[in-house]
């Protein structure tokens, strides 16, 4: 047998083999000429091309449920956008572009300027371009990229996965997810672990590989390759099910809750089974806006989004703008580096009666749908930002307020932060990024951001005991707390509540109430002495008898 | 009495008064025409006034001595610079602009680029400013900006200072500095620190003010506005000798080093009683390279910065490159944000091969030299490339090898990495904008980047621990160590050696040696449980009765 082997990042543990299906890659670029002969009918072919290809994805829609059914119904606008489509008539009409052509280069620009954020619309980027190759498919009759249909279980392999390939992948034909980009957030591995599927990524060198089988290891992270066909050999899922409330075996509560930024969001997490919602991200509100939306704008945003949690417990974010995530109205941008800039509360600083205004509006929003909220400021990183912020906060009405822990400064200071507020709540993807200084967007440096990382679970651990010593609940909303091993780990650690995507509450529930506390206890203090991530995940297993 | 008070950051401690001094801020941009009626003529002009500009700087250097000298000769060098010469004088002969703004525009371009580079470089750009404005008056016939003559002691207010504008200060006319803007690594800061001034950076409004007199108070980043003129008080200047070995008043050894990046650096540090260099900076060495200087070119440039240092000890730091740090071969750029991007040790992880050649010349030039050399690498964030680049540096023939602990990260899992390598150097200027997520080029966010922070000490005081548990040498190489108070409270954190620049050798030495190690540290206790920086440092200042 002849066999090479790739290291990459494990982001969904669990051992598969299988014959490898590629997902096909990005269309090449179409022609910039020649021009069309007529270039009032060549434009004139590019709204119908769009309303095919959102027609395809809405009936995909009509036969999914939950979040396939709101990405695939997300994707079927995007593609339909009219800003996209006219700078694209407009590239036939006035510049002479074949209709392909114009396409790709208003989606292209559209794309660069959400990567140039840098920040988390960075990962939108991705979207777009999808959108862009459907498209251009459709006009020049070509194959779309994405997933072929299925006949047979594989292992999947692909740059990288958009919503919309993997939306209304049938789970029971995919063996194992490996990508040669993406990170630990990617969407690939949040679906990946939803669905409980093995998978690896950033696993640089499997696109060009011409092997015909895989066995991969989505927790250590290595995809050997094959030479031959492999039998197909699926990973033992998780049959455990969740029964709607978050605790361990011995009935430790943690509570489980949906991270939401709009009301289909909420609606899918209630659809799922959330006890409240953990995160409630608000920048939906203001992204598009031209100048500030005033209070009774943002409280009927707000009360629409809250509404489906009347009489449960939401936490509401308040805006997290800044060079990375520009807001136009804000002017906050040209920062050499974004993620270390103005951004999150530090823009209230300046501008504290743009926060008091907001304030106002979600104390009314929740009066008017009798959801149970609290407030939380982000990007802080010491307790006098954090006193600076609850003095605002319950001045304007809030009852309960919180910080999210994004920073290592809040974190080593979480006793004096816990004394300025009510709760905290640990954005994992940041405090990773901040704590290795390793930008999330990078593939290249995606294991210093594996959420496993020691000194990460080292920060989590002093957060769990000062959240001990204060009584105040110590809350995880970032991604790592859609890993079911990971979410168990942190509730050792001293996590009380977990926020994630609405898919992967039923797995986290389910693995959570696999052992008792004192497991998971032992399992935490097994991560923290290991020597890195990949290892750290082992010896929880290990300790779990996974 | 009518006053107004001005919060900025303080950075060097002690309170002083008197009348208010402005140092001319930068000259308006010069007219772009009428275009001279004859180019050549004009452009002719350029390189006298330059000359003219460089001999007044060489006639201030050798009057000078050690850093001032160096700082008065690198300016003139600048001013005279080839390269900005011939871009002038060509905007004067290709394009018709009047030669000062040809000046003005050649310089500006140069600035700029090394703004953009957003790193250390990005420093350097207010200095090529300086030297515009300079020959810019020259070209005019105006007074160039900078600082005035001083004829009685006064408290100087600026925009900034520039390394020039204080070279050949006179200390004992200036009782205090005050800047508009600026950060506690900033020129000013440094300065002040190195003199015994008190000093207060980012004390936005204090340009603005048409105020006659200002009292100061460098410790609590207090000014105090006055509308009259006030009689001078001095800040009571420590009076202590270095005796020229680092210890605390009950001997107590803490090694005091100079950091060093070119020969001229190396020979201050030798004459300020440095005991060794704690941070050999190797980028000189690649900066101008259009290509790799090959191993016998690397050994003689480090060699040279190595004789003076024959018989002590020289950490000599590998390459720091990066999007940041830009080296023009190696071609790193375009990353959203360079500080989180592949910098430090991380480029060799795809380049092995550099660090490796870069290592034989390091272990030649020691030999050549007699010095004794440990080497250690810059932005290493775990255990597992810490002991990575341990394997490849002994591999070398590097009898000790060490790391840098700039992520939080690393110093988290300190006990791990100090498994791994025989010392670490704690790199306090990155490792604060790290901890609280704040870019240190960025004014407004001065305060989090300040070296006091809670944060930051906390995770210093669990490096002090493990340095102790694991008996290897805990280093400080960031300009906190250059903080006479700071620098004490370092040592009774556990740090135990301090590496600075060369001018505040005698300031921190004598500062050390006016306590025991058991009142250091008792400063320290008190700083840890600050709620903020400026408490903190009040607190360690009260516990010593200062």
């Amino acid at each position: 047998m002849s066999a090479s082997t790739l290291q990459g990042v494990g982001v969904s543990p669990g051992r598969a083999a299988g014959p490898i299906m590629r997902v096909r890659d990005r269309l090449p670029e179409p022609a910039a000429e020649p021009a069309p002969a007529d270039r009032e009918a060549d434009a004139a072919r590019i709204r119908p091309a769009a309303q095919a290809v959102a027609q395809r994805l809405r009936d995909r829609a009509a036969g999914a449920t939950g979040q396939a059914r709101a990405v695939l119904e997300m994707t079927a606008a995007m593609v339909t956008d009219p800003a996209l489509l006219d700078n694209a008539e407009k590239a036939v009409l006035k510049r002479g572009l074949p209709a392909p052509r114009a396409v790709f280069e208003a989606a292209d620009e559209f794309a660069a300027l959400l990567t140039a954020t840098g920040g988390y619309l960075a990962e939108r980027a991705q979207d777009v371009r999808d959108v862009r190759d459907r498209l251009v498919a459709e006009l020049t009759g070509t194959t779309p990229p994405g997933v072929p249909e299925l006949t047979r279980p594989s292992v999947l392999v692909a740059r990288d996965l958009a919503p919309a390939d993997t939306a209304d992948l049938d789970p029971t034909l995919v063996l194992a997810l490996v990508t040669e980009e993406g990170g630990p957030t990617s969407h690939t591995a949040i679906l990946a672990r939803a669905l409980g599927i093995p998978a690896v990524v950033a696993a640089r060198g499997v696109l060009a590989t011409a092997a015909a089988g895989a066995r991969v290891d989505g927790g250590a992270g290595v995809v050997e390759l094959l030479d031959h066909a492999v039998e197909p050999q699926a990973a033992a899922r998780s049959r455990a099910r969740w029964d709607g409330t978050g605790a361990t075996a011995d009935g430790h509560r943690v509570r489980l809750l949906a991270n939401i930024g709009s009301a289909a969001d909420a609606q899918a997490g209630i659809e799922a089974g959330a006890e409240g919602a953990g995160l409630f991200r608000t920048e939906f509100c203001f992204l598009d806006a031209a100048t500030e939306p005033d209070v009774e704008a943002q409280r009927e945003s707000y009360a629409a989004v809250l509404r489906p949690f009347a009489g449960r417990p939401v936490v509401v974010r308040t805006l997290d703008a800044g060079a990375d995530k520009p807001i136009p109205f804000l002017g906050v941008d040209g920062e050499p580096n974004p993620a270390l800039g103005v951004r999150g509360l530090r823009i209230a600083f300046d501008r504290p009666e743009l926060l008091d205004r907001q304030l106002a509006a979600i104390v009314a929003a929740a009066s008017d749908t009798g959801a149970q909220v609290s407030v939380m400021a982000p990007m802080v990183a010491t307790a006098g930002e954090a006193a600076w912020f609850a003095e605002r906060a319950r001045a304007a009405g809030v009852e309960r307020v919180g910080v999210m822990v994004e920073t290592p400064a809040a974190a080593l200071c979480a006793d004096q932060v816990l004394a300025a507020v009510d709760f905290v709540s640990i954005g994992t993807n940041d405090l990773a990024q901040y704590t290795t200084a390793a930008d999330r967007m990078i593939g290249a440096l995606a294991t210093l951001n594996d959420p496993w990382q020691p000194a990460l679970l080292r920060l989590v651990a002093g957060l769990g005991r000062a959240g001990r010593e204060s009584g105040k609940p110590v809350g995880v909303c970032g991604e790592a707390a859609a890993d079911p091993l990971l979410a168990g780990v942190l509730a050792g650690l001293g996590v009380t509540s977990l926020s994630m995507t609405a898919a992967a509450l039923a797995a986290v529930g389910a693995s959570l109430a696999e052992h008792p506390l004192a497991d998971w206890q032992a399992a935490a203090q097994q991560a923290l002495s290991a020597p890195g991530p990949a290892q750290a995940r082992q010896r929880a297993a290990a300790v779990l008898g996974g």
